[in-house]
C-alpha cells in the first residue's frame, strides 16, 4: 500500500498520495505544482482516481482542477456550498470505495464551516480506522485557527471545532494515524509540533484540545493572536474553483545588471539570500526574504499583480523560488539577476549595507541607552517572552506601522533567529531608516546567553 | 523531529533515521551502503550519535561499524553475547537518553535469542510511547520466523516470540507506531503486509499473533515452511562484528563482447533483464535474475567468493545491481557487458532462447498431455493453492533438485508472475533442458482467467 | 566563452548555446523543448539575446518562438521568404554584433533555398573565423540531402549546394570549427560521421564534397535514395512560424491494464521496449519502436492527430518518450500502461509473441528453402550490401507495401542490428503474418560470421 | 566517436575521455576522483583501455593508478624518467594504436622536461591530425609557465618550450583541435583564454608564441611572475607514482556548534561562503575561501596533514568542497558545522564581523587619508594596473608578509572582484587587524566607475 506525505517546504503544508488497491490512488489537498504527484503515481504504477479536498485552503493554491484535467481523477469534497465545484459531494459519514479501501467523510467544521475529514479503512485493517486526513481541524499538538472566517466569531467557531474533534475524530480510536494538512511552520496553526508522525492516542495525551474543557478551549482560542496574511483572501477565492494551473512564467529573463536595474523600476525586488549576506551588500530598496521564507512572507510584499525581480545566492535556487511564489499565487516573476549581487557590484552599481550585531554587543548598546530594539515576531511569541524595553510590531504589519522614530536613530531589529528580522530591516531601510542592525541569532542567542526576558501579563 | 524509514528495494528491509532533539540522531539497523544515512543527516543538520541494532540480521550486512567509524556514533545493542562487539549494551527496560528523547530497550527474543526492541518517547509525548522499533519480532500483519536459530526449536521459539510480543510490546499501547526491520518482500517473514504504516492498535485487530492462543501460534509457526537462503550464515557471521565496509569493487570493467566472453569462463553470469527479454535471447548458461530480485536471489547462485559478470538492460542499472549484491555480501562483481546483449548479438556470438507461453495456451498443452508444469514458488505458496497436476520445487533449491525428466521433455515453469520462473528456466537450461517455457503472468494470470486450482490438504 | 553542443538523442539533431561576451548568448536552431537552453543560460549567468535559425528545419519542431517569448530574445534568419516570421533578417555577408562577438550570415542554399550559415568571430580570434554554424549544408563527412524541396531538382540543388560550400564556407579557413545542425543518426543526411568534432581543414581531407568535381557531386547526390518521412511536411509548415510551444499533454493517464485496453481501441499503441522483449510478449497489434527510435520512426506510424498509448520498460522512460514524440509534433500521448506488459499479463489479458532467430540458424533455414528473408533497411544500405536472395522494403514504407506472400509463410525480417526489424515485425503482425522472426543482430551479426553478401550493381 | 572534455571547476584543469573505435577509449590526465570517467565510459559502452599522461602535473593529484587498477587500463607516458612508473613508455613520434585510432607521442618539453603531447588520428581523418592533447605546453591563447622546475632556468626553458611548439605542434596543421590540460583559472598559465575550443590555426593568429621571435618569447616568460603554490611539491611527488586513490574521509562528522567549537581548536576552519556573508558574521579566526576557490587557495592555508573543519552555505556544498580539497591532496576534512553559521549564532557563540565598502566610498576615505589600500592580486595583475597609492602583497604570500601597520589601522583590501580579498581579510583578522574592509566588486567596480589607475613601469 503506497503512502507518502508530501511536505511543501516553507509553507508547512502536507498533501498526501495514498494507494488504495487495484492500482488506484487518491491525492489529498494537492498543491498547484502537480508534477510531484504525477511522477510518484507513475513510478509506483498508480492511477490517480480521486482528489480529496478537506476544505477551501487559505494559504496555498489548490492544484485539484489541473490534476483532475490531466489524469481524469474526480474531485471529492463535502457537501457544503463553500466547496465550489466538485465532482462528488460526500455527505457526513458517507463512504467512498476506492480499489479495496473505504474512505468515510466526516464533517468537522470549526476552522472553516465546510471542513471535512476523511477516515481511511484499508481492506486489511477491517473495522479499525487506519488513519484520518484531518485537514485543518486537528494538527499534531495543535488545532486549526478559528478566527479566519470571521474574527468576531473566533470563540463560537472554537466551540464548534472542539465538538468536531471530540465527537467525530476522537471516536476513531487511539490507533489511527493523524494526517493533517499542515505541519510545523504553517500560518494556519499557532504552534504545530515539529514531529510529523502522530496517532490519535498520542494526541489525546498531548494536544490541548483533549486536555481542557470546551470552555477553556474557547478561551484559549480567543486569546490566540495569529497574523492574517493578505494573500489568504486571494487563495480562498481561487480555491473555490479548484485552483489554477501552475503558473509558468510566460516571460522570464536572466538579466545582466544594467538590464535588471532598468526592469526593477516598476517592480519589487526580492533578495532571497540569508540576512547576513544581505546585510553586507544589497541592491538599494530590495526586500530581503530568505529562500525558505518565500511562501510564508512573499505574500506580504507582493500580490498576484506585482512584477517580481529576484536576487539569488545561486541560479539553482530559481526553481524553488518560482515554485514557492507560485504556490501562493504570485506568478509574475519577471527575471533574475545574472551572477547575483557579485556581478552587480562588479559593474560599480550602487549597493547598500545594513548592520549586524550580536546579542552580547546589543546588551552593551542598550545599557548605554543609545539604541531602540524592535521585535518583529508575532503577537503570540511576543506575549510569551520578550526583551525588556523592546518595542513590538509583527514583521507582516511593519510596512503599515513604521515606528515613529527619527530616521537616523539606531534601531536593532530581531526575531527568533534572524530571518524575519532580515525582512524587517529591509522594510525599515526602504522607509528611510539609515542605522538598522539585525540581531543575528535573535532571541535564541539572547536566551542561550541567559540574558533577561519578560512576558506580557 | 526528523523521521524517515529507508526501505531497501528488493530486500524488503527497513532502516530508520530518527532525530532526537538538540541536533542528535540515531540510526536503526543500518545497511552496509551508508551514504544515504550520511546524506540525510547532513541535509537535516543532524549529528548521528548512536546506532541501534535490534538483532544480528541474517539477510543483509550491517553498516554499523563503518557508520560508527565515520561519524563517531556509538553502537547500541542488548546485552546478549550474540551481539558481538558494541559500545553500549543496554539491559532490559534500560533507558538511553538522546537529545530530548528517551529510548527504552525491551528484550524481545523468539526470532533470535538476542532480539531487542526499542520503544521511543520524544519529549512531547510524555509517558505515551510514540513508536517502537520491533526488529524482526513484530512486522506489519506478520511476525518474525522462528526457525532460523535451530529448525528443531521452531515451536519453542514461537512460544518465546509470542510472549515477547504480548508481554513486552503490546503494553506500549494502541497509539504506538510499529516500526519493524522488514516490510513486504523480505525473506525474514512469510507474509508481511504491503502496508508499511501501522500502529499497535491496528496490529491487535489484524495480526495473527494477537488473534490466537499461544498454542495455536506455535502450531502456526511450526507449519510455516520458509526457504533458508544459503547466505544467511555468512550474514550472521559478519554481522557479529557490525558488518564490513561497503564493497567498492577493486576491479570493475566495462567489457566488449569478446572480452566478456573470455572473462565469464570461470565466473557466474547474471542477466538482470526481465524474463521476457531473457527468453528472447541471452548468453548461453547465464542466470536470469531480474534487477529487483538480486538481493533476494543473488545469494542462491553465488557466494562471497564467486566472480560475477553482469548483463543489464541499460548501464544506469549498474549502481543498483552492485549495491543490491553488496548488501548480501557479494562483492566480486568483475564487469558488465558493454552494450548489453545487443552488442553481443551484433558480433555474431552464440545466443540461446527460451519459450514463453500464456496461461490459456498452457491449458491447451496440458489437455493434450504433452507438457510438464513445474511450480517454483515456495512451500507456503504451493500449499495454499497450485495448478492441478503440477510438480513443485522452490526455485532456490532447484539447482540441487533438478527434475528427473528427459532433457528434451517440454517443461512449463511458473511462479506467481514470472520473475522467479525466469531464474528457474535459466537454471533448467544450464542443466540441459532444451524445451523450457516460462508461463508469463504466472499464477496471477491463471487465476485472473478463472482456471482451476487445488490446495494441499 | 561558454559554448555547448546540445544533441537531441535519437534525432541526431544539434542545437548550440554560444556565449558572446558581456553576458549575452545566442541559441542556434533551438528545439521545441526549451528547458535545457533556459537552464544552461541560468547556470552560466547568460542572457539569451538572439536565436539564430539556419533554415526551416524538416525533422523537428522549432522552439524559437517560445524561447523568444520567454526570454525576450530576437529571432534572426536570412532574408529568404521561406523563413516566415523573424525579428531580424540578415542579408548575405551581413554582420550581427552580440556582446564582443561578430556573427556573419552566409547564404548557403542547396539543401533548401533559404539555408544560411553563420560564421563566428569572437573578439580574441580577430579576423580568423572561429567556427561556422552550417545548418544542413555541411555535416561532418557528409552534406545535406538535396531532394527535399523537389525530388526532380535533386541534381540542380546538389550543384547549388556544391557552390555554397566551395564559395562560401571553404574560404573561412582550415582552422574553423564545423558546427552543423545534425550529427550521426539524422534523417537529413545519408552518412554523417559519428565523430562530432571537426574543422574545415579536416573536412577538406575527408568529405566527398571536397574530393570530387561539381559534376561528380551532382551524380552522387542524384544516386542517393533517402527515405522521406511523412512528418517532414508538418514540420516545415509549423517551423515557418517559429514552431509551437512545447506540447504538455493536457491529459495524461497512468492506466491499469483494463483501462488501457479500453482506451487503446481508437488509438495507436507504441511499445518502446527493445525488440527481444517485444518478441517474447506484447499487446496484440501494438507497434514496436525502441525508445531511442521514437524521434526517427514515431512519425511513420502516427501523425499530430493520432492518440498514442505507450508501453514502456520502466516508468522513468516516459519523459524521454513524450519529449521525443513532441519534438516531431506528436503531442497526443494519452497514457501509459501501469506496470508495463507484466501487469497486463498478470490480468490474463491476451498477449502475442514473435520469433527471434540468430544469423547462423537463419542460414540453415534458408538452405532448407523454407523461409523468406525481408530486409527493411533503406535503399542506400540495401544497395551497398545485402543478403543474397532477400527481398527488400524500407521499414517506413512497409505498411503501404506489405509483401505479397501467404500470411502463414515464414518470414525472417532484418535490418542492421534488429531495431528497425522489430518495428517491421510488428507491422507484419498487424497485417496478418503469423510466423515472423526478427534476425537479432541483423546484418552486423551476419557479417561478423563471414556469411555471404551481395551488392546492387 | 565519443569525445568529452571534463573540466574541474575551480582548478581550471581539463581531462578528456576519447572513444577510439571498437568500444575502446582513452582517458587523458585523469583526476583523482575517477567516478566521472567510469560513469561516462559505462553510459557510452566504452572500455577504458589506456590512460595517457602528458606530464607529471603540479596542481592536482592524478587518478591514473586508481583508474588503471579498477579498469585494467594501461598507463601510457613518454620515456623521460620523471614519469615514474608507467606501463607503456612511448618514445618521440612513436605510435599507439587504440581501436581504429592512431595516437602519436610528441616530446614537447619546456614547461617540464618530461612533457609529452599526443596527436590523434581517427580512422576517418586519414593523415590529417584531428586534435592534439598538448598538456601544459600550449594552452588556448597562452603557453605553460616555464619557471616551475627551476626558477633560475625560466628563460632557458622558455626557449625549449618555444621550440617544442614550433617544431612539434605547429606542423600538425591549422585544422587540428588544441586540447590542453588547463583552461581559464589555472595556476599553471598566466592568462589562459576563457574560450575552451580552439584549433592550431586560431592559435597561430592569436597566441603570443606564434607572434613573436624566440628571443622575445624568452623575455616575455622571464618577466612573468606567477605565484608558486606550496602544494605543487606534494603533487609532483605523489604524481610520480600515478597519484593516490580518492581520499574518502575515514572520519567525517556533522557537528553541532559546541562540538564544532571543541574540534576546531587544533585545526583550520575554512568558511566557504561568499565574502559578503562572511563579512557580516563568521566564526573567529576562520579562513574565508569561497567554494569555487578551494582548489586554487585551499592549498595555501592547509597541507595534507592539516585537520580541516568546514563552514558551508548549505549542506549540499559538502561534496564539492571535499572533492575540491581532495584533488589537491587535502584529505583530512574532519567535519562540518550543522546548520552553518546560523546555528552557531543561535547558540550565542562568539561571532566576528568585517567591513565591506564600495569603490565610491573608498575614494572618499582615501581622499580623507584615513585608510590604507591593500591589493592582493598576483604580481602580473598588479604590474598591469592598480589603484594609485595602494600597497601590494599576493594573497598567497600574505600570511608570511603581514603589512607592517598598526593593528588598529583601517585597511581596505581588494582583488579583482572580491573573492581573494575575502581570504586576505580573514588572514588579516587572524593576525590581529581589527578594522579590515573588503572592497566588494574590487578593481572591476573601480574600473567600471572610471576611477584612476596606474601601472608599474
Amino acid at each position: 500500500m503506497f503512502f507518502k506525505r508530501l511536505k511543501a517546504s516553507g509553507l508547512g503544508q502536507n498533501s498526501y498520495l495514498l494507494g488504495c488497491g487495484e492500482g488506484l490512488a487518491v491525492v489529498i489537498d494537492p498543491r498547484r505544482d502537480i508534477d510531484e504527484y504525477l511522477e510518484l503515481a507513475r513510478k509506483n504504477d498508480l492511477s490517480i482516481a480521486y482528489i480529496l479536498e478537506t476544505h477551501r485552503q487559505e494559504d496555498f493554491e489548490f492544484g485539484s482542477r489541473t490534476l483532475a484535467a490531466m489524469t481524469g481523477a474526480r474531485i471529492v469534497t463535502g457537501t457544503h456550498e463553500l466547496f465550489g465545484h466538485s465532482d462528488i459531494r460526500l455527505g457526513d459519514e458517507k463512504e467512498l470505495k476506492v480499489g479495496t479501501t473505504r474512505i468515510i467523510a466526516l464533517e468537522t467544521p470549526g476552522h472553516t464551516p465546510e471542513s471535512v475529514s476523511y477516515a481511511v479503512y484499508p481492506q486489511d485493517t477491517k473495522d479499525k480506522c487506519w488513519g484520518v486526513f484531518t485537514g485543518d481541524a486537528l494538527f499534531v499538538s495543535e488545532t486549526g485557527r478559528t478566527d479566519l472566517p470571521d474574527p468576531d466569531q473566533t470563540g463560537e467557531n472554537a466551540g464548534i471545532l472542539y465538538d468536531s474533534i471530540h465527537q467525530k475524530i476522537a471516536p476513531l480510536g487511539d490507533q489511527a494515524l493523524v494526517l493533517p494538512a499542515h505541519g510545523s511552520g504553517s500560518a494556519c496553526g499557532g504552534n504545530i509540533s515539529r514531529r510529523d508522525d502522530s496517532t490519535l492516542g498520542i494526541e489525546k495525551e498531548t494536544n490541548l484540545v483533549f486536555k481542557v474543557s470546551r470552555m477553556e478551549f474557547v478561551d484559549h482560542k480567543m486569546a490566540e493572536k495569529l497574523p492574517r496574511p493578505p494573500y489568504f483572501t486571494h487563495m480562498e477565492r481561487v480555491n473555490l474553483m479548484g485552483g489554477r494551473p501552475p503558473g509558468l512564467p510566460a516571460e522570464f529573463r536572466v538579466l545582466q545588471p544594467r538590464e535588471f536595474q532598468k526592469g526593477m523600476k516598476d517592480a519589487v525586488v526580492i533578495d532571497c539570500r540569508l540576512p547576513d549576506a544581505f546585510a553586507a551588500a544589497h541592491i538599494p530598496l530590495s526586500y530581503n526574504i530568505w529562500l525558505k521564507g518565500l511562501p510564508a512572507f512573499g505574500g506580504w510584499v507582493a500580490d498576484e499583480n506585482t512584477p517580481i525581480f529576484l536576487v539569488l545566492d545561486e541560479p539553482d535556487h530559481l526553481q524553488e523560488a518560482v515554485t514557492s511564489l507560485s504556490r501562493i499565487g504570485l506568478d509574475k516573476v519577471m527575471g533574475m539577476l545574472a551572477g547575483g549581487v557579485e556581478s552587480w557590484r562588479e559593474q560599480g552599481l550602487p549597493i547598500y549595507g545594513l548592520g549586524t550585531i550580536s546579542a552580547e554587543e546589543c546588551t552593551h548598546w542598550m545599557r548605554e541607552h543609545k539604541v531602540n530594539v524592535l521585535d518583529v515576531r508575532d503577537d503570540n511569541e511576543w506575549a510569551k517572552e520578550h526583551i525588556p524595553g523592546a518595542i513590538h510590531t509583527f514583521v507582516g504589519y511593519l510596512e503599515d506601522s513604521i515606528p515613529q522614530l527619527p530616521k537616523d536613530s539606531e534601531l536593532v531589529v530581531h526575531c527568533s533567529v534572524g530571518h524575519r528580522a532580515g525582512l524587517a530591516a529591509s522594510i525599515l531601510e526602504r522607509n528611510g531608516f539609515s542605522k538598522v542592525y539585525n540581531l543575528l541569532g535573535g532571541l535564541c542567542a539572547w536566551k542561550a546567553l541567559g540574558l533577561p526576558l519578560e512576558k506580557t501579563e
